[in-house]
């Protein structure tokens, strides 16, 4: 798993709110939005913040809701995206030799891609993602 | 303030094994550590994920155990790294004339820069800060 990081997702009680904050009052850039439900913003070289509905993010990391221990931090969550679905099996192969711990196997995600993710020793929580409609540079930086 | 994300910082309850999943696990390399302090290692361009104690880290964002609400999302914090001191006043200045609540009025950090925090509307910790020893390219990129 290469050393990179490609979105921080904040769970936030309310989008619009958070988004009225962000781009209504500091004038970032929205990349790409789905209203009230996620914001995207750039906010580096191959680097995305999302502001995404606090349930909606737990949903998406622990659909079942049984694999998410109460002491995970809440709110954020990190994102390393690759190129393919092989990749995602991959990195989360090596996070879990590296003593990681498995939370969301690889799978079909609804947004088109593939995804899984794992909590590194203190619980802090990272997807793995492959997404056919972002674009992965050879240096790792991701293009939405 | 410009839409920037220099630095992710974990408070982990465990700096060394912390380390040695990123660090022996993942073999992502250290950028620079104090051992059983801090890690920083780079997960993008211009970009650091800081491996820190959980208990340091909250002392370092309210050193008077008063500003932070209970209910402010735990162990991470994000960076927004400028050139000088005045661009840290001017950058809190706008998070706070965004909505954002100044949670660490702007001052001199041991390490020997300036810094301040503040929270976003859903409770989400920045730091703003200058640091002397590190360099910010003009695209904003971080080196540490």
């Amino acid at each position: 798993m290469e050393p990179r990081l490609s979105l921080i997702t904040l769970g936030v009680p309310d989008v619009a709110r958070a988004r009225a904050f962000y781009v209504d009052g500091l004038g970032w850039q929205p990349l790409f939005e789905v209203p009230g439900e996620v914001v995207f913003l750039q906010v580096g070289h191959g680097l995305a913040l999302s502001l995404f509905g606090a349930a909606a993010l737990a949903r998406d990391v622990d659909p079942d809701g049984t694999a998410v221990p109460a002491a995970a931090p809440a709110g954020v969550t990190l994102a390393h995206n690759v190129g393919s679905e092989a990749e995602v099996d991959t990195a989360l192969a090596d996070a879990v030799r590296a003593g990681g711990r498995l939370v969301k196997e690889a799978r079909r995600a609804e947004w088109g891609g593939y995804h899984g993710y794992f909590a590194d020793p203190a619980g802090t929580l990272w997807e793995v993602a492959f997404n056919p409609s972002w674009s992965v540079a050879a240096d790792g930086a991701v293009t939405i």
